[in-house]
């Protein structure tokens, strides 16, 4: 129960291939994937810190959420990803607590994933994601 | 060697009490250590995700980073920390590829460990921190 740890940070790029070669120079290794998130529109690559992960968003459209971040603070932090293990339980569970979710169903998301985000606003200006792992 | 996993993301907070209950909310646990870092001017609160944390700061002086950074972007996350085993090697390292360093020589951080800040303009806008744990 509960968010078992950070499964990754998602930060909002202009370039994402120059982006690619920056992180890879902090990691000392390339991104393992890249994927593109229709419904989102954006592009994503992701990089490798352990038991975490660096996800790498551009926007792929001016109507982007990507694009519209980056225009309002730029390029940065965007959000933060916890992994949880029933995503169900935990969207209940929030808003019992007070939060608001943006997605109060969960919905297919980037690298297998089941995801929902709350609102920054019930969250300190910190936008959270919920993740939990697509099991085959 | 090399960036171990993320140690902690540090999330500016105007009032730190009202936002230990939210994160208590969030977490389903209370912070479980608080400390003021004079240096930074903050006092700082951690909580406990698995194998990462997440750091809130709030500012003890108008002259502080975290009021700095609240005025200019508002509440939300301010850096991520990532563990290095060896920051005196990483520095190198990351000297070495093009990195600027805030911190070029390490110093006494928050929560026992040594840190040294990246300079967020040679790095996509994101302020990194690295950190490493002081042994006894």
């Amino acid at each position: 129960m509960g968010l078992t740890k950070i499964e990754h940070i998602g930060i909002a790029v202009k370039d994402i291939e120059a982006s690619n070669e920056l992180f890879a120079a902090l990691f000392g290794k390339k991104h393992y994937k890249t994927e593109a998130v229709e419904s989102e529109q954006v592009t994503t690559s992701f990089f490798e810190a352990g038991p975490n992960k660096v996800e790498l968003l551009q926007a792929t459209s001016a109507e982007s959420p990507i694009a519209k971040f980056i225009e309002k603070k730029g390029e940065g932090i965007h959000h933060i990803a916890f992994a949880v293990d029933d995503i169900e339980a935990e969207i209940k569970r929030l808003t019992a607590e007070g939060f608001k979710m943006i997605h109060e169903i969960p919905k297919k998301g980037a690298d297998n994933k089941l995801i929902a985000f709350l609102h920054p606003k019930s969250s300190n200006g910190v936008l959270i994601e919920l993740c939990q792992e697509i099991k085959p």
